[in-house]
């Protein structure tokens, strides 16, 4: 089986379990189960392989969220209960009670909040360290924009989980966990969603 | 008594506590006690004024923090004990203990968490609403993102502050006032340490 999550850069695959990313899809005339949030990428992957299935039109999915995305969607999906954070160029903050999504919110990326110093004033143009302690207070500039940047983020996620279980996924999705005792890390949440709507769908 | 915190685009004056902002110093040959973060606009002012004191040179602050910019000193230093939070352009939180400067953090400032989302997609390019509830789950993207934005930042001020008293100055300042009890807004906090710096050195 192959699945694929189309980004708004990149093609995600998962060819028989094997994941691997492209900019442009070199696969052909193969089935693909697929999510996409980019038209353009959409329509090269279906003139390549016409056969391909859009999971978009087979959601089952229980939220009254307006306009929620397909790949929070699946992401959430395969969750019963717990706050699932998808950490991307965006960070998104999913709640999950009995199988039910409750709300969620959005929150910019790291990189996205480190590159906001930048554009205030070059003297808080530093990257950000990744190696910080929440419990200890900053005694300079970049340990006030690390500790502050990260810490916002990592304040809302408590805040927003309330100690319940939190599933992480995408690229600072690992960074992320390691300051929560009750998180994993699921590098294929997305394509766990997928699966299961293939199969409640029998497709 | 002529002050004026002289900031990236603007100098603020404090005349006899008429407080007033300009983008060109009119005031000549007065005896103005300033402090500055600008070194284009500091000549200036000592043009104009070339019998104007720089406070910056009669610091008495107790902080280990390297590089404690001179404005978040004069904002803490006439507070005791609590949280200083100077919501501007950036935010600073800064933690004051019996008169000692424990170290401090650095947001963007909301404006700045604004943009951010606008560069990471045309899909997250709203304004924030600020009527926000910080108890209800958003179920929209506007709300996503508004709660999302400002309210990573009430959280952050909520784990540095741990129920202390806040202080609140800066053009952001009313507004996430309105989100703590335990917290009142200072207008002229700046205005106010520089006082106390004149006193202590009799200056």
């Amino acid at each position: 089986m192959i699945l694929c999550d189309i980004g708004n850069t990149h093609f995600h695959f998962n060819k028989e379990g094997r994941l691997f990313d492209e900019k442009e899809c070199s696969l052909k005339k193969e089935k693909i189960y697929f999510i996409s949030v980019n038209d353009k990428k959409t329509k090269e992957l279906l003139k390549k392989n016409p056969n391909s299935i859009d999971l978009a039109k087979h959601i089952n999915f229980n939220t009254s969220y307006e306009g929620l995305g397909i790949d929070r969607i699946m992401a959430c999906k395969s969750i019963e209960d717990g706050v699932v954070i998808d950490a991307g160029s965006a960070i998104t903050i999913d709640i999950m009670v009995s199988g039910i999504h409750l709300g969620g919110y959005i929150l910019p990326g790291l990189k996205a909040i480190n590159d906001s110093y930048k554009k205030i004033s070059e003297k808080l143009d530093y990257n950000f360290i990744s190696q910080i302690d929440t419990k200890i207070l900053p005694s300079n500039t970049i340990e006030a924009i690390s500790y502050g940047g990260i810490g916002m983020v990592i304040s809302m996620i408590e805040k927003a989980s309330k100690n319940q279980k939190i599933y992480f996924t995408g690229g600072d999705g690992v960074y992320l966990s390691r300051f929560f005792d009750n998180s994993i890390y699921i590098k294929d949440l997305v394509f766990r969603g997928m699966k299961q709507t293939i199969k409640e769908n029998d497709l």
